[in-house]
């Protein structure tokens, strides 16, 4: 099964006549508290484990695309910048497009405008992709169940299946080989004084992207065929803390999945290693905090930086300890609320 | 099994006449290359499975006994100050003692010389029961074979076991009940051009003994039951590696094995991580030059301090890399022949 078929399976052919010249969406960044980290195909981003994030709230993408059917080329635009045809980011959502143009011989000009650093972990791509999904959406007029949009947005990458709601949502990793059954579940728990706030000490694009780390991890990693098992661990932890608004042990199951995906990183071979020194001191400080009482909890993706896990209440406290925190209410009303993203 | 029972079956009734008032001997610190990490007897220092180690040739403790008839309490005495009886260190050492005292009110005077920082990862538990259990059979006049010195020291501490010889040392995890079976064998192989670098950053007492450290990874690291087969693994390529003197193995196996162990402990609960900032910053350091074609790899133990192995004629650029390294030549003439050592 490859890409093209799935979208054929979803669109028909009804999808080659585009409604306006133009759509936009905005999508939100997500940030998984239960990780992605292996794929079970590699064509179709089918992953190996069923994953839990939350959602940034206004933090993301807003894109827009427009049909120019003169050019001889897709044009991208990235907070009104050009970004060079030859980059990675630009080949791989060519490559992307090239599943829904009209005609062959159809360009888009991309516009984006994303607030959170991009490539450094923080889930640029993520919310990236799915803002691309929801802005063909609105161009071909296709009306999508968001299941369907969440299944296109994975084929561009894998947490992007993610993307397209507020507060937590889970992503089934499915049976099916054509992945017909992975997408993402929005939760209907709501955790109004839940905050994340992100430690953002490298905003620089990661030296190894996240997809060739986590093929190295599934291929290498002596300890990697246990990691399934701590994934469905962690998993109903996590399910079972967001009903009952256990923080403690949101926190700790969050903290807890992040540090062994790391850890996997760790017996890969190559091993490599995505914090920095300042990532290894902030976690100390953490830790030290923890002990004298802090519920504060952190989550660590594909780059060297942090992302705390707390509670309004002790806001005013981590801000002591970490002045540069933004700060992030991802149930709040305005944040629930953006643009183009479905509450 | 208790420990008096392992003293008992080793010494019989003859230990407890002492042939002279004092005795004196000498044992270098060793690194370990495959780790200990794990242990099948927690009282024996029984380990699940068997590890590889190198001496660090005149690093390590230098410790003379006194029998002090009329003391009322054993006296410790290192690098020439007093310890205190509160201490863990001395508490670990009198309770050790007291498997060889000639009677219960007999007490000791104990002087070391250590050369390396205490309690910072650097092995000074194991070079210091050794040298303790060296000096006991000169001052008995017991006569023991490495191998039973080699059991009485492990004891005390695990990784004593390795303690009593230059050079590469393998200690088999045995399987017998008492551990007879269960002691460090030398092995005859040399690599005069081999270099081990102590990086330093941090001399002072580790906040998580190893011994706690390890029997927490043992209880509740999910990736902990793959540890054995990893270690077997890289046992067998360190053997190989140390026969045809391939240093590229020898490195990449030693960074390989330390690696997997810290990652059991970031996944333990509590999680926990001797790295520092610095160590992360040397580790990031290392695979940097190495990606450049630098044949340079590191080892680290419970403690945030590295141990960098290399070849004698990369010694000059390492050093400029690394200005503050302590550099020790293990196969050296002179290191290999120290008062009270065995070569």
């Amino acid at each position: 099964m490859n890409k093209q078929a799935v979208v054929a399976h979803i669109l028909r052919d009804c999808f080659k006549v585009p409604k306006y010249r133009q759509g936009t969406a905005f999508a939100p960044a997500n940030i998984a508290l239960c990780k992605y980290w292996g794929k079970r195909d590699l064509e179709l981003n089918l992953p190996t484990t069923s994953s839990l994030s939350i959602s940034l709230g206004s933090f993301g993408a807003k894109t827009t695309l427009y049909l120019q059917e003169g050019a001889s080329h897709d044009v991208v635009f990235v907070n009104g910048k050009e970004v060079k045809a030859e980059s990675t980011f630009v080949q791989n959502l060519v490559a992307f497009l090239d599943l829904f143009r009209p005609s062959p011989f159809s360009f888009f000009q991309i516009e984006t405008e994303v607030n959170i650093p991009i490539g450094a972990g923080l889930a640029s791509s993520a919310c990236g992709f799915a803002a691309v999904v929801g802005a063909l959406n609105q161009l071909y007029g296709w009306q999508l169940s968001m299941s369907n949009l969440s299944i296109l947005a994975r084929l561009g990458s894998g947490s992007a299946a993610r993307s397209f709601w507020h507060g937590f949502v889970e992503w089934n990793c499915g049976v099916e080989k054509n992945g017909m059954d992975s997408f993402g579940v929005s939760l209907c728990e709501k955790w109004p004084n839940l905050r994340i706030g992100l430690l953002i000490f490298n905003a620089a694009q990661k030296p190894i992207s996240s997809r060739i780390a986590m093929q190295n991890t599934v291929l290498t990693s002596p300890f990697y065929k246990l990691w399934p098992e701590k994934q469905a661990c962690d998993l109903n932890r996590l399910r079972e803390a967001i009903q009952s608004q256990n923080f403690i042990v949101l926190g700790e199951t969050a903290e807890s999945n992040a540090l062994a995906m790391h850890a996997l990183m760790l017996t890969a071979n190559p091993a490599f290693f995505y914090s920095e020194p300042q990532t290894i001191a902030a976690q100390h400080k953490i830790w030290h905090h923890r002990r004298l009482g802090l519920p504060l909890f952190f989550t660590q993706d594909a780059g060297p930086n942090l992302k705390l896990l707390f509670l309004e209440q002790d806001s005013e406290a981590i801000e002591e300890i970490f002045p540069e925190l933004e700060i992030i209410a991802p149930f709040s009303t305005h944040e629930m609320h953006p643009e183009g993203a479905s509450s």
